[in-house]
């Protein structure tokens, strides 16, 4: 099952998107990130911090193995420097490293994510004695597929019934939290953030079109959305989560809420992307919008460069 | 002149095109391509060769030094091998090196590519004894900008009248041409060789189009245009090299064809790109269809990772 297929491993590029229950102090968060920093042939491409949810997302490219190093050495660091029993924010969370995804890019397989999940899962639970739960594409248990199942009741039901539960027994690793907590690795598909904005102030209008769209009340499949106000008083924003634009493109998307607004006599202002896209999602709305036959991430003059600088794809 | 700012030299990334006179050698081609391929920190993205041409294009990327010495390396080596006085084909050529464009990638200015031409230009003609002709950006003559300009007459012309005309007077190198001719260096913008397929058999529905659009009779600009016909009888291709999309972005030649089109009672079937683009042009059609109010080229993750594995960009 844990088997490593090295044809598909060494013509691979994968990211890793692992969070850290730290939001506040630099030095902390500093650490981890050079921690992961500390491994050639990955790169950190993003960091991002926020102290309301006391909490760093580190967003992490290259081939397999050196992200893989580059995730367990930030999780090593992690349970040295955090402990999750001090910890508060509002984000829920299950450990100091608490949810470590790996997601294919590029023409990467799902199968080389869950095989990267089950080997770096397996390795935090045994030299770092940390619990570990598979979730997404990589979880043995189906009920461990959505992270927020996964998650419930946090850190504080782990210490408290993790050892008499056999329903929160880890796929990996003791039957009981430190310090450290415990940890959720997984592998999905690349997650798209990404918010329209309306030429409205009625938060009503924004509200009801992420409800028209998003998959948990029948709209769109792979799309997580909500309405919100923004810093500007004369417009709401629809802001989403695409989690498989492969089900969903963006132009589907997009599409959509016009439609949704234009029935409610609501113009469409823009589009804004939070972090960034792969390139598949970006070839995607290139091939729809000026309606190419195909176009492949690798018809992109700098991912073709990459792959030959890393050695990867075809 | 010349003066190397290593500033944006370290942070740069660039393209080059280098056009060889020899589609049907593989031998020589297999061994062009190993000179160019031989430079540490630069990669060949792609080999195109015709033999009704009779010509090779390597598409060379990476950053500014070592992308120079693999143009470099590839000329020398197309010197020792290319006879241009025994070669025929359909294109025009002045060398056996005939042409070697620096292009600049991402945020890299035009500057940087000027800066490549002269040197790589300069390197050539005292190291292969070639006659150079800069061209484009990197013209010093008004009258080279233009390649047709540059290459009027070709090699034959050069034999004939290069010693003795003044306007022949190459920029670098001696006033004859050998065996391997004479070389044309440049700087330009990215070139996206792009192609819309209309649902109709008239060829003259294509050619009418062709010219409504094209910068020589009063289109838009940097927009090359003709109108062919394809395999399939049924349907006839707008044939375009978009040689600046800043100033002509995709979308908008799309839009004026699909215009065009409509008011002659045809429907666009589809686009078509030859070769790569650019990641700039790309992230331009994403922001205009998704109506972003900004999407830069490093919103794309895989373009980002670049940047980080080169070391350059911002």
């Amino acid at each position: 099952m844990v088997s490593r297929s090295d044809a598909s491993w060494s013509s691979a590029l994968v990211e890793c998107v692992p969070n850290f229950s730290e939001g506040t102090r630099h030095d902390v968060m500093d650490a981890i990130q050079a921690a992961a920093e500390s491994v050639r042939g990955a790169w950190v491409l993003d960091r991002h911090a926020d102290a309301v949810h006391n909490r760093m997302v580190l967003t992490i490219a290259g081939t397999p193995g050196p992200v893989a190093e580059a995730a367990f050495r930030a999780a090593a660091r992690a349970a040295q420097l955090i402990d999750v029993s001090q910890h508060r924010g509002v984000h829920p969370r299950i450990g100091a490293t608490d949810v470590v995804p790996f997601v294919p890019l590029g023409t990467t397989s799902m199968r080389v994510c869950v095989e990267l999940a089950v080997r770096v899962g397996r390795r935090i639970a045994a030299e770092l004695d940390v619990p570990v739960y598979l979730y997404g594409e990589a979880a043995r248990d189906p009920k461990r597929r959505r992270l927020p199942d996964v998650r419930r009741g946090e850190y504080e039901r782990l210490r408290t019934h993790l050892a008499s539960d056999p329903a929160l027994a880890p796929d990996f690793g003791p039957p009981r939290v430190g310090a450290a907590g415990a940890t959720a690795v997984g592998a999905r598909r690349p997650l798209v953030a990404y918010n329209v904005t309306l030429a409205t102030p009625d938060l009503s209008v924004a509200r009801a079109i992420a409800r028209a769209i998003r998959e948990s009340s029948g709209g769109l499949p792979a799309v997580q959305a909500r309405g919100f106000r923004t810093a500007d008083p004369d417009v709401v924003q629809v802001s989403m989560n695409l989690v498989d634009t492969q089900r969903s493109p963006m132009t589907l998307v997009f599409e959509r809420i016009r439609e949704e607004a234009e029935r409610r006599g609501v113009a469409v202002l823009e589009s804004e992307l939070v972090g960034m896209a792969p390139a598949e999602a970006v070839a995607d709305v290139t091939r729809q919008a000026l309606k190419f036959g195909r176009f492949d991430p690798d018809a992109i003059l700098e991912t073709r460069l990459l792959e030959r600088v890393l050695g990867v794809g075809t």
